[in-house]
């Protein structure tokens, strides 16, 4: 997906996005220089995870929205050094996920890990979270700090987690949604939260964006899990198929899994154990259980806009739900 | 070393901090916890990682070292959750450079790479770096939390530095000791200096204690990468000779291939490269790099000392002192 598409750069608001993507930008490049070449180096090959914006989007949008605001005259360098911050906790997550799941392809370019070896990629993802860390203690706002740390003690849990739950075929459909709430949610949650307290909204504004963002972090993640089965690297940009390789059982083959009598099911649990993507597929094709995936990931879409109702009219809240459709309809 | 041993215990100022480090512990242990149970016990594990409570003491005894007090009625509980947070930082470094260093054994048990593999230890490293900052935004002081920002930005850059100069044999001193400085002076140095300033001790004393700090870690760097030599992992707690095996130019090996002509130095290069632990034996028997690098180890901290000649007299500076001593002499 394109976050930004013509239809988006029509509306006055998508230029304004634009415009303070742009800023975001530059605060993200300006903070992550180093007085070392070496370093300098490895970051600007990273620039170009920094695919989507959809982290950085949702803090501008937000702040936007509890107010109904469609003017760049309510925001200011405070959304921007935040909007930086949660991009640079979210590259951090990216690099240091392709170690985990031993990934060669990001964004259609050769991951860190890859290139410079497992060490490389650790220290940089450590550098990326320190100096997130750092901006955001230049903003001298201890709330912000605490939310930050907040956001990222869960969403390191959620991965301990998902990691200690590989190669478990027998997981519930609770657990991965625990999972994904604590690794994709909380932090998409905390952009749309972060955002609307910079926006000065009221408690039951904030609240409400934080579990639009959570929500709509879950369809992402059920979405992309989907993908990894299905998508192709051309398409998808990244390495796929490697969630069966790594055994991470995700909604899809649990509900298919579920599904099955105790004959079939250890044919599955076998096609699994030997990442035997064809057998999968066969299981697959006289199975529901993606369609009823998907349709999982549209009910939770719905569930997260129902959330912005009491929110004020206004193009920031309009760009906010047409955003939660497109996780849906991703690399399509 | 043991660093609280029968000399130190002898003295009041020794209790005083026993009684410190206890408290330091809880804050610790009370932080890391987690609603997850996989996630207490990879925690729980790497507790024993945390040995000598160095950087923990240099906070406690900095602080008390500007006003000459030897009481605990000068400390409080900010003290000890920036003692704890420093102590996160650093185990947070240990678990990194774990996999950096594809080391199996650390403080005489097996590493959390070695045991659930690096993926593991990446999340873990990453939880503790998280716990960290959250622990330290819950002060509520903007500048604390920017402290930090900066000196893990610093140590990030060392260790970045540091492996891309791997392999490269042509190193010379002045790279080495940026590096040191960066990785091991740094943190150290941060923790001299946040006591201090929690002392409310005068500019002058806090940026003394900072530079007594980088010095003393990069005293303490040096002879680290001696015992790396010529350590044996029954006394040093770790896996020995990884810096050969990984191909790092310490101090003691940079020193002795400078002496060398063209036709030794051709012979040392193979030797390193070969990884051939007995050729480097007999090229160190026949020169004085290794008393050399010491001797250097011990000038660092007596410049280091001296800087600390501004601070009024008392128990906790006498400490602060002795320790600086002993980071010569570890694991003696």
């Amino acid at each position: 997906m394109s976050l930004i598409d013509t239809d988006i750069l029509n509306r006055p608001i998508g230029h304004l996005l634009i415009d303070q993507l742009d800023a975001v930008c530059k605060v993200f490049e300006r903070h992550l220089e180093s007085d070392d070449d070496g370093v300098n180096d490895l970051c600007s090959h990273i620039e170009r995870y920094r695919g989507k914006m959809l982290r950085p989007s949702l803090v501008i949008l937000s702040s936007l929205a509890v107010s109904g605001s469609d003017s760049s005259d309510d925001l200011n360098e405070r959304h921007q050094i935040v909007a930086a911050v949660v991009e640079m906790i979210h590259m951090a997550t990216l690099v240091h996920d392709d170690i985990l799941d031993e990934s060669e392809v990001r964004r259609g370019g050769a991951t860190i890990n890859s290139l410079n070896g497992n060490e490389v990629a650790v220290m940089l993802g450590d550098y990326l979270i320190s100096k997130a860390f750092h901006l955001c203690s230049t903003m001298g706002d201890p709330s912000i700090n605490l939310a930050l740390g907040e956001v990222t003690n869960t969403l390191c849990e959620g991965e301990v987690i998902q990691l200690q739950k590989r190669h478990d075929l027998d997981i519930d459909e609770s657990v991965y949604l625990d999972v994904v709430g604590r690794k994709t949610g909380s932090l998409i949650g905390a952009c749309c939260h972060m955002g609307a307290v910079l926006g000065n909204g009221n408690e039951e504004h904030c609240s409400a964006l934080k579990m639009f963002g959570e929500e709509m972090g879950i369809a992402f993640q059920i979405t992309d899990d989907v993908l990894d089965l299905f998508g192709e690297t051309a398409v998808t940009g990244k390495t796929v198929g490697r969630d069966l390789d790594l055994g991470k059982m995700t909604l899809p083959l649990i509900r298919l899994r579920n599904s099955l009598d105790s004959i079939d099911r250890e044919r599955f649990d076998l096609v699994v154990h030997s990442r035997d993507r064809e057998g999968l597929q066969k299981f697959l094709d006289t199975s529901s259980a993606l369609d009823s995936t998907m349709q999982t990931a549209r009910d939770i879409v719905v569930r997260a806009k129902s959330r912005l109702s009491i929110l004020p009219e206004g193009p920031a809240l309009e760009l906010l739900l047409d955003l939660s459709d497109r996780v849906l309809i991703r690399h399509a």
